[in-house]
């Protein structure tokens, strides 16, 4: 990386031209772009860019690739595993202005929006139309951050990823190159799958500057149910049945003993405190009830206990509230506290053995406050270890639990992140996942994109 | 392309000390070789392997690389763009001997087969379990053949296409390195998506060598529905609607009234012959009873007509089986003319424009008879040319209406193939759909991965 404090400056002055005051080397705003909600330790960008066009996207990139700066795309900050830490430092490119939705089409079931909307904007947007755009991670995240993670939430199990809901994409490559990905048919046969190459690639291989995205109707019922389990086999068992019967779930979300407590003390709530399911289903006033209905004859089978389901809005808010808020509860147990956060996802089948597996671990290895948490339809959970962050004897016993955990979702046939994407924390197990050959092409793509590694480097790619 | 007579002749050499009678350059082999189903004009390989194994893939690729042979991989040979005609010469490689289905996972609804299974052949494989695959493109397809060109079929409106169940892939690239693109996790968020850039590449980027797919669970019960338009808007726009319901309708299959009469004239079925549509729901018995009957009330706000359902499995093979012989019945009205396919598919709202001015076109200017089939909940249809080979006036005519109704499909936001690829037929097209920066990211790509452009050269790209 040709760095030098010269080409730096040569590159902001190049850019100060067009953007004025959207480039800004203010301490404060590189701090505040220094890093992401994770346990990874922030590191500056030497600026901030605020872009406002895909043109300016272009010249930006086309400037930084002159001078071989590196690139740090940055939507809202709220990654999980260091995407957005400047650890080479570089110019770091905010799309937050670029928050317009372009446009919905009813009729076709998509739209098309800038990268910095966020998913609480555009389902405010949608509020009033009969369709909703289903992916929905913890946080208020931006649309082509999510892309760039291949980010998902409770509703994957029926409604998919974003590498599902993303139709096309205009993408700007490192060398400042726009390029359209596809267009508005739902399906095609044409060309190289640009759009996928990009769901997922963590701003490594260019920036989203425009994202086409499927859109579904909003169901005309909503059931609601929740179920509470001895152990996690019965959960797990239950979500598999429950899919092998072809009951098109929307939601299937296991909560742990220990964050329902948490819920509980949180929220002033009293579910029972054990394992809990908490499921969805969306469909047609009769089909809700009688999904929700053969669920619960599933349950039984599976020793679930206390089965209720409801089609009552403010009930079913209260649970999926109690849901949503998970991660405060969990912090709330121990404020002083960091929560780290880790995801794996595995086959289905080995779903049960993997959490169990990983709790008898942490049982035995730890005396660390933990919660998991899974969108169990799809094999993916999470575990969330409360640490104290000057303890550097708690921290190096999660990372000791966390590698044990990936490595046994990956034994098991399944991947090391499910949702969080690989950033700077999840490089390491890219190849005992995929194998030497499949990292070796990846490098091979990433090289021939962006020959001179200007993309967020250091990310997704662990160094050779 | 380094092709001379030497190397090949020191490739062939190679080859035949492992490969034995497994390569052949017998003339009726390479004949059976040359070409696929479509107009294309076949063109031979140079010689033909049957290999047996990843292995045998890999030696095969290492020593092609080597001395720049080109390689066409070949499944069925049942493509219809020409993905398969030998038109660099060069080594035709035969999947069909890899034809093992590996393994059913019953719990995670997936298998792993060889990429020589075919489509029908997984499916007797699945007959007594629970699950089934749901892409059906006519022919009996290889899977491998069917993930190089991402097929579909009448299922994708519910199941997706291959780009959706396609989990992860095994591929050998250029230089005989094996690859793995995933593993059997539904969802991950962990490195570039090598399935999807694969899944599509028909051949250009390397050969699959396996597939892990995802199944789905047989619905507990099926109905099936018949109702027949006036005009395509009524159709279109009943598949509109009942897809805006959240009616998760499984099939949605248009029919033009030359194919209907068509299908009369060759089953001796009484149908109208009047545009119709052909729908299936799965579901629970309550619950198929339910989708059809509401479909039935969207039918007669569009001008439907004779409207009729049934759970009854004779009476849903009959209505299945006429659609699966619609190309024969085609054929059979002008039995000395050979049919000429092309596909388009755009989004929904411009479907009825699209085909309306496509049938004016073809009325306006031609005498041909034609016959129009849909996979209408993707915006995906089908025109068929039936053409007398000799009349070189006919064959140009059918040229300028398939190039006209492809680009009308361009221009509407839409893709000139919707599920038979690119291979020689459509490669003007791609630069028009994607614009030149795509395109030439494309050619990127492929240079990197196979840098002396061994793989099936000649398709998916133009020449530049």
């Amino acid at each position: 990386m040709n760095n030098c404090a010269d080409d730096l400056a040569a590159a902001l002055e190049e850019l100060a031209i067009f953007l004025g005051g959207r480039l800004s080397s203010n301490e404060a705003v590189r701090d505040h772009h220094a890093g992401d909600e994770s346990w990874h330790d922030p590191q500056r960008p030497d600026a901030v860019c605020f872009v406002n066009s895909e043109l300016e996207v272009s010249q930006v990139l086309a400037i930084c690739n002159k001078y071989r700066i590196p690139v740090i795309p940055f939507g809202t900050g709220t990654g999980l595993e260091g995407g957005t830490v400047a650890c080479n430092g570089g110019i770091c490119v905010d799309t937050s202005n670029m928050s317009s939705i372009v446009e919905v089409n009813e009729e076709d079931m998509n739209c098309v929006v800038q990268p910095g909307v966020t998913r609480k904007q555009l389902d405010s947007y949608l509020r009033d139309s009969g369709l909703f755009f289903p992916i929905d991670p913890g946080a208020d995240a931006s649309l082509g951050g999510m892309a760039a993670t291949r980010a998902s939430g409770t509703n994957a199990v029926r409604y998919g990823t974003m590498r599902e809901n993303v139709i096309s994409l205009r993408v700007v490559t490192a060398d400042g190159t726009v390029v359209s990905t596809g267009n508005r048919a739902v399906k095609s046969a044409a060309g190289y799958d640009l759009t996928h190459l990009y769901v997922g690639s963590e701003g490594t291989l260019g920036i989203i500057v425009e994202l086409t995205l499927r859109l579904h109707g909003r169901p005309e019922a909503v059931s609601s149910a929740r179920v509470y389990f001895d152990d996690v086999d019965g959960a797990v068992n239950t979500a598999i049945q429950t899919i092998q019967c072809g009951i098109p779930i929307a939601r299937v979300e296991l909560l742990d003993a220990a964050q329902m407590q948490a819920i509980n003390q949180y929220s002033g709530t009293r579910f029972p405190e054990k394992v809990a399911l908490f499921l969805e289903f969306h469909g047609s006033t009769e089909s809700v009830k009688e999904q929700a209905e053969t669920v619960g004859e599933i349950c039984q089978e599976y020793g679930g206990s206390d089965f209720e389901w409801t089609t009552y809005e403010e009930e079913r808010r209260e649970m999926w509230d109690a849901r949503h808020t998970a991660a405060y509860a969990s912090m709330a147990v121990r404020p002083t506290a960091k929560a780290y956060a880790t995801d794996v996802c595995v086959p289905i089948s080995k779903l049960a053995e993997c959490i169990r597996k990983t709790r008898q671990d942490v049982t035995d290895n730890s005396s660390l406050t933990t919660f998991c948490l899974g969108h169990i339809g799809d094999g993916n959970f999470h575990y969330v270890f409360l640490v104290d962050p000057d303890a550097t004897s708690e921290l190096a016993q999660v990372r000791q639990l966390t590698e044990r955990m990936v490595q046994r979702a990956i034994d098991m046939g399944g991947t090391c992140t499910g949702e969080h994407g690989i950033g700077l924390g999840k490089q390491k197990y890219l190849e005992q996942e995929f194998g030497a050959a499949a990292v070796a092409l990846m490098r091979t793509i990433k090289k021939a994109i962006d020959p001179q590694d200007i993309m967020n480097p250091g990310k997704l790619l662990p160094a050779k």
